[in-house]
């Protein structure tokens, strides 16, 4: 069930479910500590790819942008963190990640292709979820935090997604996505027993 | 032969020789190309120092910063190398980077002290030349601009001292300093053949 003020993300297939925000808004102490982690991830897929593509230039210096405001994202939590007196610490994943990194296949351009496209895929599933919070969260600070959080997040899947019309063909770019975006529901269809952003 | 207006980096051993500002300033292309290579592992040094202790909470914070600042100098230099029509690409790094890597201790805490003594060192140096560079640069608006980054690599050696100073102690971290600043400039002390910023 989609909270009436989220905007559906037309990338996704499935919206999250309630069963979800229910979870997440019970612990939300383990959910900003996931959230770190997140932001910290979402900063190194970034500049993993820039690595990986040293001389694509578009790709390069859209992805720079997104891995500064990733670290941003992540001091920001950071700091609620802080303030909430939760310790940095590790954190078991929850599967979602590596089960959609093992959906690039292996071959250029279809790894590019892939890469780019999961990392959309999370962007709009972060952007759905954050919006959840916003909606959901009883902690009226935290949910306008969240809130400010969701445009980012909304730029940029726009963002990979323009990354990846720059290198591909519109045709081929929507069917893939369109595959990965029916693996990325399927993966959330059962939730994770632990509370996370992408449980 | 250090520039009478570069003030001594005490962590270093030995100042660069004239022969790197005389190949660097007859090749600055290559240098403006090496020098966004630089700053893109800078920040990837970074990150990763963030993956690998994400309990700890003084690297990980300060090292946010600096993952920031060195993403905001790569888009810096890609910015020069636009204005100059130079197009991203691969550049063979020197060895200085990985002949430095190789100094690294693999038991901790001995992998985090020298990581950081490193990261320490490269900034130091890296402070040296672009003061080098902005001294002798014969073009007044990359002087200009080598001048400005200057201030922020001196910032950065300072905060990996001040990282390894909240972990370890004064005299460890001197210690094993005085080596590795011997073995980094030993390293520098035969001028690498391809221009670049650490040759
Ligand atoms: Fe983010
Ligand atoms: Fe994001
Ligand atoms: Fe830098
Ligand atoms: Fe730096």
């Amino acid at each position: 069930m989609v909270s009436s003020t989220t905007p559906k993300i037309n990338l996704l297939k499935t919206p999250t479910q309630w069963a979800w925000v229910e979870q997440a808004i019970t612990h939300l102490d383990i959910i900003l500590l996931d959230h770190s982690h997140c932001e910290r991830k979402a900063a190194g897929v970034a500049l993993n790819l820039m690595f990986r593509y040293p001389s694509y230039a578009p790709l390069v210096r859209k992805l720079t942008l997104i891995a500064q405001e990733e670290l941003e994202h992540f001091e920001q939590v950071n700091q609620w963190l802080d303030r909430r007196g939760i310790l940095l610490a590790p954190l078991a994943s929850p599967p979602y990640g590596s089960l959609l990194k093992a959906q690039i296949r292996p071959q250029e351009p279809d790894r590019l292709l892939d890469s780019l496209l999961i990392s959309a895929l999370i962007e709009a599933r972060s952007h759905e979820r954050l919006g959840l919070l916003a909606d959901h969260c009883p902690e009226p600070d935290l949910a306008k935090f969240y809130r400010g959080l969701m445009a980012s997040e909304a730029r940029h899947y726009g963002v990979y997604w323009l990354i990846a019309s720059h290198y591909f063909e519109r045709n081929i770019i929507q069917n893939r996505l369109e595959e990965l975006a029916t693996v990325e529901s399927d993966i959330l269809a059962n939730l994770y027993p632990e509370p996370r952003i992408h449980s």
